[in-house]
């Protein structure tokens, strides 16, 4: 019965679907002085409501050549343009922000946008496993920052003499100066021992709040906000100065606000730490490390074109189409 | 002498940096018949090149008014309104997809698009420590999905009476529909034994990988692609049949394809199988578990408002003002 209703879902939101097409596939520069968003299509046209389907599906098709997403049958559900563009850009302009924060704090309207994003990511078995803390007191930072610098000094001591020297003057975060401190968890009991998807890899949990991270740094550039992921620490202090419960996992402590700017390349990369690896180097065939497949020299080339884009910052204005 | 290269860099990109905002603060529609992307202007406006910049800064605030980030001079490098819906409608209609798989093959541009954004995900100390297996072979997508239903036989007799009546009619894959399987895995011994950031959280390598599966998630889904995310597998048969090393951790197995609809939510809460939790009471201020505090009221009225607004499908068109 319970899953009746998602084959009845099916029928019964295909049409939705349909229209939604519309919603997506058009900016809403197309219909000046509205933004199109789902509902605002949805709203007006209800599954039963075909004949105003149809004049909106004409409106649809007037546009030909006007949107990318006529131009390939196959993708009816692509986001128009400047919308994918966002994506893009979003994606290849983030940074870990250590040292560019500005005091100002973030609105509480774009937190919890950047929140909201964060809440819908995917979750193994819907388990929605993350929780948000935020921390604002400047005693608590110190107490966090404290416990970085402890750890930092173990850490370097880890690298031989030559990275050594390189690794103690690299800024690897921003706790005080970043108006906002954000610890985002895993609870991996929030759903019971049994979890759809985590039977048999039980990482899927962390693997889900992780998601969350990503979402929420993706939302984050989008905003103007910077976000720098701090991993250097002990567990336990770091869930002692929270009072973050033992079974509770601190995936991401997060610092954010907003940047005077945002660098060109990641930090490492610009340090000569590490280089950008070659994309298509990376790309399998079939079984591990074969590089060679029907139609893997297309893509091969697609690759290297792509990443030759990202590097000049001409992907977003060059490789969409 | 390394790291100096990063101070001197902060100098030199400022200015670059600043022009950048103009790109990434307008839409191209602002200017009829050409996108804007970065590069586009830092072509024509080099860092000496203060005539230009002043132009196009005039140029800039001209628009004030017709973009969002003119009202916010906190964000100036937020993204401009359409692409920061893009990012948004992506975050918000992205599926685990199952079952509405069209054959149609994914193009090699696009799927090297998707591929790319993978591969600009965050990684712990640059390492990039993922791999991206492409599966075609009719073949080898019938011995994963035998490895599947073998593991998910033994999955459904861990859930009580009642869930496994649901759980077994749960469509949990679409590794045979998909035109497309992809497996992206985390090479652990990719930077050697110490790795910057991973010094003291071990699984930093592993979360570095799920943020490139994210990332080609959100892309898949700007590019109108359905992504599955099938985890019930016991790894070692997975990486027996893809012929993935012992020390290679294979992190996400991805059915990718156009599709016939995306559903407006998730399936499992669809299907009664988990409620979307509230967003408001997943986060804590300061310390585990507080709910109140300075500005926590303002802030938690805007969680309810968007989860609201997402749940009627208007959140892009009413909440990113």
């Amino acid at each position: 019965m319970r899953y009746g209703r998602i084959g009845k879902a099916v029928q019964t939101r295909y049409v939705p679907n349909a229209v939604k097409v519309i919603a997506q596939t058009q900016c809403h520069w197309l219909w000046p002085g509205r933004r199109l968003g789902e509902r605002n299509l949805s709203q007006k046209t209800g599954p039963q409501d075909k004949r105003t389907r149809m004049v909106r599906r004409s409106r649809f098709f007037q546009t030909r050549g006007l949107t990318m997403e006529n131009q390939n049958p196959l993708s009816p559900h692509r986001l128009c343009d400047e919308q994918r563009a966002g994506l893009y850009q979003a994606v290849l302009t983030r940074r870990d922000v250590r040292g560019q924060f500005k005091p100002d704090p973030v609105p509480a309207a774009v937190l919890s946008r950047i929140l909201t994003a964060a809440h819908h990511a995917p979750s193994v078995g819907f388990m929605q496993p993350w929780n948000f803390l935020l921390i604002n007191s400047p005693q608590l930072k110190q107490r966090v920052h404290d416990a970085f610098v402890a750890a930092n000094t173990e850490a370097a001591v880890m690298f031989d003499d030559e990275r050594r020297e390189v690794y103690q003057r690299l800024k690897l975060e921003g706790i005080l100066e970043a108006p906002l401190n954000l610890c985002i968890t895993c609870d991996r009991e929030r759903a019971g021992p049994v979890v759809v998807g985590r039977t048999h890899m039980k990482t899927m949990d962390l693997y889900s709040s992780v998601c969350a991270v990503q979402n929420l740094w993706l939302a984050a550039r989008a905003e103007g906000l910077g976000v720098g992921w701090v991993s250097i620490f002990h567990q336990r202090e770091l869930q002692t100065i929270l009072a973050i419960p033992r079974h509770i996992v601190p995936i991401a402590y997060l610092c954010i606000g907003y940047v005077s700017h945002f660098f060109d390349k990641p930090e490492l990369e610009s340090a000569n730490w590490r280089p950008r690896l070659p994309l298509d180097e990376l790309v399998y065939f079939e079984q591990w490390g074969q590089t060679s497949a029907e139609g893997a020299v297309p893509l091969q080339q697609q690759l290297r074109a792509d990443q030759e884009a990202v590097q000049q910052g001409s992907f977003v204005s060059t490789r969409l189409d």
